[in-house]
């Protein structure tokens, strides 16, 4: 089923790097202090290769100890469940669960079945829940809607601190820029008047147009299809105190990563960013009704977190397409892996076509 | 179950009016040539008292033979599945499906499998179902989530042009003013140009307020819990031949019938309005890649749309209110029916408390 | 110029009144502590029926010390200016002028250079001047463009606390139903959580659709054109602790009053809606460059300041209505007052038309 | 005032390019039949660096011949008057007109005045004039307001083919990446379903970040501060038949450019897009007033469109750059040209410091 068996290191383990700022320690989403990630992968026969990835924003009840949070829309053509609830009331009252795309409401069905049971939720009569997809199908018989609620209540149970990257979760069956590509994480750690914070990105990548990595076009043939069609989810976490109109503007900010990779937000690609903050400064208690206290990063301290965005969105990007090996799917069509020593060639010898 | 066995009529058959456009022939949205409405009453023991609605825009294959369509939100607090797609391409690839708050997972499997199935879609891998819901927990064990997405599917395949209205389909366990709401439906004919229209409206009442029917406060103590919570889901169809922005603006006018009811959108109300076209010279064939020729309505035309649309929503609210008969449901809450007598009373002989 | 001189009484005081809630002392946006009304009305020789009203949100200097904002667009066909910044930015940071149609560059010039003028403020290079406007080219010359930025520098400089009602300020020369609109304002008082809040509204009303007083009809054939076209600004004020989105909610449900009043928001309405708090406890700080702490009246309150929305400018307008004279402007034509005793007539005694 | 004199050219005359498509003949928006531009440079004493740059959409009347058009809002930090009516209507009624932040008013002033000048015009009583700015405040002594609303009528009048680019008109005293940026301008020709088409991009960059040129990071210091503040206004104009939504879509990747060239969308940078179609196929006769027939580009060929619009902003950008000569303004304070050898180095040479 992955025909290769080389082991693909991350982006970063090839002495490569973008951006400015440096990353967290994990260089993941999970660097942001509670954010835990679960992925279940679906490889079985010739035609599942799909799979779910969630993410939870902390350790607690999140219906009831709610995190601020924006989503922004790129391109539309897609299925992403639960956004007009986060924009209405700007917070995240689930964890965020990825999946294919005709398996939103196995996503949906999991979610608020796994709310529905947590200890204090047993009066709970309404959950929005936040599924975003890309779409497999062209590796993964997506027709089938092999993914269960089950599936998604076990990514749910088993998140933790370290994210498996490339040909897993929700990124099993995807195509980037017509290589193999899927979960990528990376985070950047920053200052902002004195106080340390971290943002993270955990992408879903399944979309195309000119693959450039650092800035530089790869101009290899790619072995599938590459109409830029596909789509990509980003996700933010950020331990900054932030509004949900902020965090909105984080959100927006991801787009400018993936025209450094060479997208043009093709007509048929699904592109959404969601970001939530983790502060316990401006957590939700549902339980209290009374004006809250609040903290509050204000606009005019926003840019260095608008520039954070950017350079782990795009790392992360890079380590969906470093880690990915090549699948073999349905009808036997193969995906391959990104050649990673023809990319580094490239990246360290850019090419002189310009006089 | 339903505690109250006389017949109950709809609101213009009391000789009671709203607006200045007539009504259609079936005072229906399914006056609209070529739209069908099927629903699925679910009224099981105690405990179960939901359903599904559904409004299939036109008798083809909609997935191949899209309608352009627009999305207004009047309070995002909901779970509108589908609704980015629907905004960015402009257009419905599927019918619509209304059922509760938990049950929207079930509508999109439904929805998603009609879709999969049906001739012509054999090489489908992307739908974008289009789910609205309210919140019939009061009534209903909506925790149980006992819809499936058979009922789903049964809803579209007995679609027709007689639109039960009352304590039916997705209206089967809601609750409007504190009194039982649940579906109800009308429509307007109006001439453009020279060109006769018809605007239908399609009605999931769950909202409250402080009830004025034609005008009149009804200072009927109502018997349920009326906090303003609970949204409302409408439906506009027409066949003038609109692009998807008129389409959303038209969508946008239901907001103003809700006010003329009673309603301050609640925070806890989602409320939402879809409108599409099935005019043939605005649907938007699949199959075809060259630039379409398509008609358009202008903008300085388009006030008598919206007039018809405040006037069919404003009625189709009446009638889900007049037809809905009591219910009793899980733990014995019972929600009565409006009180037609005393409305009426109020309505042709409204207060004079004003000097 | 004038051909009524009967003096004009408010709603009110004809012992009418809409809604449940009580209103502040003055039932004007003024009650909202610090804010502030400032009016020029500019009627000379038979053309010039325009002007400018002026809303200062506090005593402050506005651009060091800004006050959370939203707007919400009902119907966009209008000139508001300033719109994105306050969107991306959640804040006011000049006060609100309002003028016709043609005079939006006077009023940016004004409102700019009473801002850089403003001790303090000797370095601000950029200026988020918010300037709405509605039509009166029907009793105005605008064409003539008569409005100068010393009248707008002259309407903040005036500011007070009353605020003059009818056809004066930016309300001089708008035509409401038919009927001669203009200035309106009304305000609510209520308790959230145990603490006393005040909201205000005030309108310029210029536009049509079907009047209805009190959800009753009102049958008098309007003595000028009432295509439904014209437009109208309604702005809020609250001393409540908002976040910028909770803000552009509240603006979002003044739309619901104009359903009440009987518009559907035509073709050619520019409806808008902007809203900011005044609570210190929300005041942003153009010095402080760190996290600042701040108070949210959290989404699940809302309500009781939605319905306080609904209702101030419901009776906004009819204030606008009712205290507005007959004014006669260019080419002799006449816009007429709204005959009150007709009026009272009718409200007090609402047709029967039902059986 | 400019301390350089060399003649300075554009990107593409030193064998550079960037993206895959061809560009037009002139490279220019004006490739775009119709299209014509007209630049009022105002460089006066110490302190007056700064203009006017005008786009007209066609040589007829554009308030009576409206063209499709649509607005992205990359970041809204700035003040983009005329907004919410393109995005209601979607069309635009007159030129498009860029200038400074504090002199939009004078750039409303001078469009509303040619729109009512022109013949055929004489009972227009309300213009949506849009007009854009970026804050030159830097180099120009922006406070003192110099622009009229003469300098817009001429640079309307004077609108021509050629467009100079670099440090003139509206880009006068703009910086973008800490060196003097200006007025770009770019194209590209492309075939969709057998029909040629042409889009055209024109820019006033006033932004920072961190610059990358043809994907290589630029680490030269930049002589003036370089915060990421500033703003970016970017104008596509195509003779693509596209609906108002596709050219809002078209708008939106103009941002993917921006983040190609290093820039954050940082919180100080007002970053807009406007897109309009000067197909006749889908202009909109003012006059008429019936069901129009038009043209329509379909979704799913828009994908070559939105290449097309990130390759010629990139390009449009960079010749911004190329173009612009050192400028000294008020205070003395000097910004340089971008100094192209040192560039060229770098972009055929990049870094070699990956491993």
């Amino acid at each position: 089923m992955t025909s290769d068996s080389e082991p693909r290191r991350r982006f970063r383990e090839y002495g490569l790097s973008v951006g400015l700022l440096p990353p967290g320690p994990l260089n993941a989403i999970t660097d942001v202090p509670g954010v835990r990630v679960g992925q279940v992968t679906l490889m079985e026969g010739e035609g599942v290769r799909t799979g779910v990835t969630a993410l939870v924003p902390h350790g607690g009840n999140v219906f009831q100890e709610r995190v601020p949070a924006g989503i922004a829309v790129g391109n539309g053509f897609g299925k992403l469940a639960g956004i007009t609830q986060v924009q209405e009331l700007g917070e995240l009252e689930t964890p965020i669960v990825l999946t294919n795309t005709l398996s939103v409401a196995a996503g949906l069905a999991g979610l608020i079945e796994w709310t529905l049971r947590q200890p204090g939720n047993e009066d709970v009569r309404s959950v929005n829940a936040v599924v975003g997809e890309t779409n497999d199908g062209l590796l993964n018989d997506i027709r089938a809607r092999i993914v269960t609620p089950e599936h998604v209540l076990n990514a749910l149970e088993i998140a933790a601190e370290f994210v498996e990257e490339g040909a897993v979760g929700a990124g099993t069956g995807t195509v980037c820029f017509g290589w193999k590509g899927g979960i990528g994480t990376g985070s950047r750690r920053l200052d902002i008047a004195g106080e340390p914070y971290t943002l993270g990105a955990l992408v879903q990548t399944n979309y195309g147009g000119h693959l450039h990595i650092c800035g530089v076009p790869i101009d290899l043939p790619p072995p599938a299809q590459n109409t830029g069609d596909g789509s990509v989810m980003i996700v933010f976490a950020t331990d900054a105190p932030l509004s949900d109109r902020n965090l909105t503007r984080l959100a927006k900010r991801a787009f400018l990563a993936l025209g450094r990779t060479g997208s043009y937000m093709a007509n048929g690609s699904g592109d959404y960013a969601i970001a939530f903050s983790t502060s316990e400064k401006v957590r939700r208690d549902r339980q209290k009704s009374a004006v809250q206290h609040t903290a509050d990063l204000p606009n005019d301290l926003m840019t260095p977190l608008f520039q954070a965005a950017v350079e782990a969105t795009e790392e992360a990007i890079y380590n969906s397409l470093f880690k990915a090996h090549t699948v073999t799917g349905q009808g036997g069509k193969t995906v391959h892996a990104l050649p990673i020593p023809e990319v580094l060639e490239r990246v360290t010898h850019p090419p002189r076509s310009h006089p």
